[in-house]
């Protein structure tokens, strides 16, 4: 698998976004980092594998809550620095227990 | 319009991401970026209202192509860094002419 060279680009230059959306219902589950190794993993495992800045390390979504999101789809950004993972999330997206972490509304 | 606690702190820490959703299609358009003024804009004008990265400066979507995009709800993700925009989009959203900047699939 070859990156497409404007995602190149952009990964020269820093991290990467990564939305979450459920293939089936459409709705936006989360937003997340990735770097190249973060990308690559994604699409050969086809699970989805994120950069966690916080711990700035590798994060395979899933690993310790078992909840994995399954990748159905890959679409890029016109400027390459945005992925849109379309997946089958097993259990809640959010640490919380919601399904998406996009769950709080402005009153 | 106050802003929540969680977004408050995000944006002293910088911008945040803004995710362009189709209200009726669901279909994600874009990803841009917000500060404080961006995002109390696009909350009080209801047209969704970006800070350009490249330009260093606020964008109002659709000042120049008449692409605007109405704003019908807004909800923010569980760590206040990400808000996800539920759309009405007249035109296109990408630059390209594509209704959606994510219409590059990986090969």
């Amino acid at each position: 698998m070859n990156i497409p060279a404007q995602i190149k680009e952009a990964l020269s230059k820093g991290l990467i976004s990564a939305i979450a959306q459920d293939a089936e219902s459409n709705e936006v589950l989360m937003l997340a980092w990735m770097n190249e190794e973060a990308l690559l993993k994604t699409i050969e495992s086809k699970r989805a594998t994120y950069f966690s800045r916080s711990r700035n390390s590798l994060w395979v979504k899933g690993e310790t809550s078992g909840h994995f999101q399954e990748v159905v789809e890959i679409k890029f950004d016109c400027d390459g620095d945005a992925v849109l993972l379309k997946i089958n999330q097993i259990g809640a997206a959010c640490h919380t227990g919601e399904k998406s972490c996009f769950h709080n509304e402005f009153k």
